[in-house]
């Protein structure tokens, strides 16, 4: 076990490459070729243009010569404070601000107990002393002297550690009421400030049933004039684009290798490339680079071709889906919120989520099959987090040297070097579980992916959630306990329920020390590792050099990203749980995280004020989250300081306890009744007084103007103008093909059928509607990537390009 | 254990006394005396009026002497089955018909279950006769050589049980499918084809929130005028009128008194009736009792014209809970599913119940204090189940014969007496426990309106709940496992989870014959019990006796009651359960269920077309629970077998039904989101088709006349004329008194507050209304409880009187 020697070395080390990290940091910031990876956000708000020290030289374009501003490389700091809350929400989003409220719930939370804990607590389990006198054989780590291990059995000294845990239990509830209050009330104070958006009005559908004889849009036309005829204004098909997005990804992974090939030959214009044809570009006929690839999209171009005319032409491409639009905000909520169909199957509506929110692959998803698709996934969660392990080994044992030796036999005379080989050997079977965990995120992003929800934020959130298990079962339980976490498994089947707390209980405070290492190198060390932002650096700079043509590709290869609440998320929740666990049993690691939590608000500050552009606004959808994983942490610190507590035969003092996690869930309970529904609903009175305020401010806004191209899918923005129109909400402009003949008498064929049209619509549907101001005009820019589209319809100042919505694919 | 032989002669002894009920029964229900006691539902109906041998002389009034009828005693059997399902839909009600298929569902799934466990179990299990050779010093019964336990251990004969058990799984999950579609289509049929009624407008608000300065009516009014400017019509206020229904109930007792002591007065004139002042009318002055009880009824009637002064006057009797209602179906059900504001504990809404369903004095409860309440009902709920034993102990140690001796020292020599002293050594001990299963359900009922609902419905749901769990845990855990529900829950907490399922599911076959023979007398003997309504027989008679004067006063004797959901519904799952669970095990059990299922259908069938009057109609709202419950007892039976292969040692087999959980689970999630709105929430479609339809059959209904009365308290309705304008709806006619001007000012201050009211309703409020036909005018009744009262505006042909209601408190 670790001394306090051993830790102030460890601590020593971490906060030295801490240091190193900033310092990096702090130089690479200021040289102006680096200026787009460390403030793209104000490049993308419209706050800069060029790096910094324009004036000058040539030299002044690329490195910082300005010596004096070396002196002052931790100002960034101060600098990220500046920024107050209100105008933190404006320039980066209200999920922005209320991540890092999650911070400074963290210092408000942990403060005061780091404080009452060392003050009270130590001196308490110091006087003890049990573990000098009675164990004087056993090698103890000074940290334990601190800690509740120290204090004797049957002692009446643990109605002070049962005090101070009521104490904490309701000090953090108290907090982190008053934050959810805070969180909540901020969140319907953003929306109601909002400016008028297309998801306000507009709900989306599912599950549309497919009448024979009736196209889909004529189904949705007469239901919802039916079944909302006051409020019920348009709708958007939806269209199923996803083999076509593929055809465009691909086609743009060739331009690139285009363009790079067209800037080598540019520079060396003397070396015609060449490449070879077949598999990986290894073997197979030798021919000119740019023609073969100028070929190749030639070719994508004529299949593209085809597959949009399939889109536009197919109704089958229309899928069951669509966003549905209202007059008011109050037709939307109304809309959102109740059964529409006596099948509850059918005609599901939900909020629809932002245009850019939208992940538009799962909208294909059959619903029938979302039941079966979340059980499977369901499983495979609890097989990934209990028996992760399993194909690890698996893969561990085939790749091993022999193996490597017969895949590829011509490197057995490297592999049998001595060195190489106990190098390999110490190296492969690490390996793959290295290759696992930095994939994790990937996979259980997929996962959720396949479980068909159709926000990205909502996705987000998903893999957040099982990211939060995979740590609380294989970091927290299984450094707690040994073997895997299949072994835990096991045995945890095999144990009665209340022997668990116990098994985990009395192992905790032994751990203590391996936890403040684990603070000191994941909390200091990777936070400060992610201030310097090495990967976007050194791709920006790849990029710069190979693909970058244009002032535009530039902006291209900038990519700030956005913060991932993935895997943010989840690790932050981790740190409250030991932060909760550790209060009591070993205090003396509390101002470690403390000063994570420190380190980290400051960190993601400047991160958000300079560098992430969020991909999405969910308005603090995940606080629920965040809040009930705070509840789970205190009601598992509650349980195992029970099993603790009951090894230490303190068997008149543990029944205490049993009322704190009774009392824990109440207030969740109750929290969740007066908060949730601000994160799941939207109440009509703010919907009504928002459709108000319009009335009188401008009352005679064209909303169908507005939302005419909103939920259109962004693949739909590379298509000629023509086309357009078609796909378009309601099919605006329908007069000028000859299906509008078709259109109107299937619909005057419905509106005639008793009895369900006596509630007419007051106002017609507006075939031979004119948009007041026409961004379609704009248009003409084929199906390349790169075409510039920024017309008053896209509200959101976001940019749509290829690679936005590829990426989400 | 008992042998075949023993089973037999219980089941003799069972069927005999079963008969023997049913030959009481068929004697008594042909004496015109208890036609009333027998046949209540028709002359409800209006089918009779006066007992069947009405010509003939004065003793067939009372006694049947057509001796024919004799006869033909079991007749009553064909002619319940004769009414077909509609018709009984309109006789008795959609909860009745839906309960009645609870009983056919059990058949359905029962008889080939129990065909197939016949044909291939028996033959399997006996053929095995491991019981025979290996154990022959042990006492086996016969019937476990039937079961699975006359299986070898390792046998491959167990693939068979395991198969089945599939084949079972799947079988009874098609049933429950086909039979919630049935139920569900059942319910959406039965609402739509229902005629107009005021639950269909009408939404329950609660947490009304006080501004100061305004009246709680006002703020309603102003509320839904600007939320729902569309639909929203008018509310009834509640008024807190719990203390005077106390006073009503009271009042009602001693007007009890008073009549029957007039009566015996009549019929001997010559005796003056006294009685002594004290209490229970030991001690005090003795007085004239006709006398004493007018003056206490005089008195009575004094305090309850202050206590109705109180009510209609004091704002504070006005409840922060209003019955708010709609212009349409459609705004209703908006209304119902829709969040109404921004702190989602204000404004709550949901549909109303029926007016005869509401449970009115918790309306009083304020709403902060739920979650409380249901905390602390789960708590006990669990003591309740697990510790119930400790309170009887307790008092089962006081109630011994030392005690009694002590309080009553002149019983001294009585109990001396041998015999007498060794009966009730044994008999006081079991007598705590008697009464406390004997009141159970009374105490789970009145936990169950400590938790709040508002609707009779829900909280017979909720009781029946609770008997569940008890009898889950009691009967069916309790006669498995040996010792008190405690001593299980503490050998659970100390076991592996992986051992509960063994040590269960070992015990399983043996307990089969205890089973066999609860069957027998709980299901076969109570269900003859059952028919034959013993105490609503006496107590008809005793009130006959001493209480009616007049043909009104025989009617309120005559009491049909309703069917016993909480009790009922319980009971019945636990034979599903039973029959689940032993269908692999011991398939001998299953004939004596499917007995059970076919004779109780006949009976219930009975009871219901003749007997019970339904309190409430909630549309099969129970449903869902039915089915969760089988799917529950289904999940049990597969843990059991898991647990008892496991000790069979057939190791190789048990992970192969691993898989059933699973598969029954998403069964059973699928459903739930199938078919489960149909009982929680009103699709749009299906209100905005009964409003279209309404609009074409009577465009021209006053929906407010409609309205008028139908949420008003019933204790309202013995009230004067001029006084029940005042609480009525939107106070109609309230320009009668002077309140008018200072209303029409309040609302006119409102309605000129920008900019709340640029959604002007379309209709204004209707002050000066005059109803059509005004049901006002048949009022003068006073407050005698036996008031005439049957005006058009009730809706429900229901007899609202003051027993009805007070019963309910």
């Amino acid at each position: 076990m670790a001394t306090l020697g051993d830790i102030g070395v460890s601590a020593l080390i971490n906060i030295l490459s801490a240091f190193a990290f900033l310092l990096a940091f702090a130089l690479l910031r200021i040289q102006p070729v680096n200026d787009r990876v460390y403030f793209p956000k104000w490049y993308i708000n419209g706050g800069r243009t060029s790096p910094r020290g324009r004036g000058g030289n040539f030299v002044a374009k690329f490195v910082n010569l300005d010596f004096k501003t070396y002196l002052t490389f931790l100002n960034w700091m101060p600098q990220a404070l500046k920024m107050s809350e209100t105008e933190l929400i404006n320039h980066a989003g209200l999920d922005s601000a209320v991540f890092l409220r999650i911070y400074t719930l963290g210092l408000k939370i942990f403060v005061p107990i780091t404080v009452l804990a060392l003050l009270i607590l130590i001196p308490v389990n110091v006087s003890s002393g049990t573990l000098f006198f009675l164990r004087k054989e056993l090698v103890v780590s000074d940290i334990d002297k601190l800690s509740i291990s120290n204090v004797r059995p049957e002692s009446i000294r643990f109605f002070v550690h049962i005090g101070l845990e009521y104490l904490f239990t309701f000090w953090i509830c108290f907090m982190l009421y008053k934050e959810y209050d805070t969180v909540a009330t901020m969140r319907l104070h953003f929306l109601a400030s909002e400016r008028r958006r297309a998801e306000q009005f507009t709900v989306a559908v599912r599950n549309v049933p497919q009448i024979p004889g009736h196209s889909i849009a004529d189904s949705l036309d007469h239901f919802f004039k039916t079944n909302h005829p006051d409020t019920y204004l348009c709708h958007q098909a939806v269209y199923n684009a996803n083999k076509f997005a593929r055809l465009v990804r691909k086609r743009d992974r060739l331009q690139n290798w285009l363009d790079y090939n067209q800037l080598k030959f540019e520079r060396h214009p003397e070396k015609r490339l060449t490449k070879k044809i077949g598999f990986l570009g290894l073997w197979g006929e030798r021919v000119d680079s740019i023609d073969f690839y100028k070929q190749q999209i030639k070719e994508f171009d004529k299949q593209m071709e085809l597959e949009r005319q399939k889109v536009l032409k197919d109704s089958k491409s229309i899928l069951p889906v669509a966003f549905v639009s209202f007059k008011s905000r109050w037709g939307a909520a109304v809309c959102a919120q109740t059964q529409q169909s006596k099948n509850p199957t059918l005609w599901l509506t939900n909020w629809a989520p932002e245009p850019r929110d939208v992940y538009w692959r799962n909208l294909a998803i059959p619903f029938v099959s979302l039941t079966i698709r979340k059980t499977i996934i369901s499983i495979s969660v609890f097989a990934l987090v209990f028996f992760y392990m399993i194909p690890i080994a698996f893969v561990q044992s085939l790749a091993n040297l022999e193996g490597l030796e017969r895949v590829a036999p011509f490197l057995r005379p490297v592999i049998e070097l001595g060195f190489i080989k106990s190098f390999l050997q110490g190296f492969l079977p690490g390996l793959a579980l290295k290759i696992f965990l930095y994939i994790l995120p990937t996979i259980l992003m997929i996962m959720s992916k396949i479980e068909g929800h159709i926000a990205i934020s909502a996705l987000e959130r998903r893999a957040s959630a099982k990211y939060y298990y995979f740590m609380l079962v294989n970091v927290f339980l299984g450094s707690i306990v040994t073997g895997t976490a299949f072994q835990q498994l096991h045995s945890f089947l095999h144990q009665p329920p209340t022997q668990i707390p116990r098994t985990i209980g009395v192992s905790i405070p032994m751990k203590a020390t391996f936890f403040i290492t684990y603070i000191m190198v994941d909390g200091w060390a990777g936070i400060a590792g992610e201030i310097l932002r090495l990967k976007p650096l050194v791709i920006f700079h790849l990029k710069n050099m190979f693909l970058v043509k244009t002032e535009r590709d530039r902006e291209k290869a900038m990519d700030p990203g956005s913060v991932d609440y993935p895997e943010t998320l989840p690790s932050l929740q981790l740190y409250f749980l030991l932060g909760i666990v550790y209060a009591v049993v070993t205090p003396i690691l509390l101002p470690f995280i403390l000063v994570f939590f420190a380190f980290a608000y400051l960190v993601y500050r400047h991160q958000i004020i300079n560098v992430y552009n969020p991909q999405y606004e969910s308005g603090a959808a995940f606080w629920p989250h965040v809040h009930s994983r705070i509840i789970a942490s205190l009601l598992i610190s509650q349980l195992l300081l029970m099993g603790l507590l009951s090894t230490k035969k303190a068997a008149n003092s543990t029944p205490l306890l049993v009322v704190l996690p009774v009392l824990t869930l109440s207030f969740h309970k109750y929290c969740k009744s007066r908060f949730e529904p601000a994160f799941r609903k939207y109440p009509l009175e703010e919907a009504m007084a928002k459709d108000l305020m319009d009335q009188t401010t401008e009352p005679d806004i064209n909303l169908k103007a507005f939302l005419a191209d909103a939920y259109l899918h962004p693949i739909f923005r590379s298509f000629e103008e023509e086309e357009l129109v078609e796909v378009r909400v309601d099919k605006v402009r329908v007069d000028r093909h000859q299906t509008y003949a078709e259109n109107a008498q299937t619909r005057d064929d419905l509106s005639s059928s008793p009895p369900h049209y006596v509630h007419q619509p007051t106002s017609p549907p507006q075939h031979s509607y004119q948009p007041a101001s026409t961004p379609q005009d704009v248009y003409h820019h084929g199906i390349a990537p790169q075409y510039e589209y920024n017309s008053s319809s896209l509200h959101y100042g976001y940019h749509y390009d290829a690679e936005t919505w590829t990426s989400r694919d």
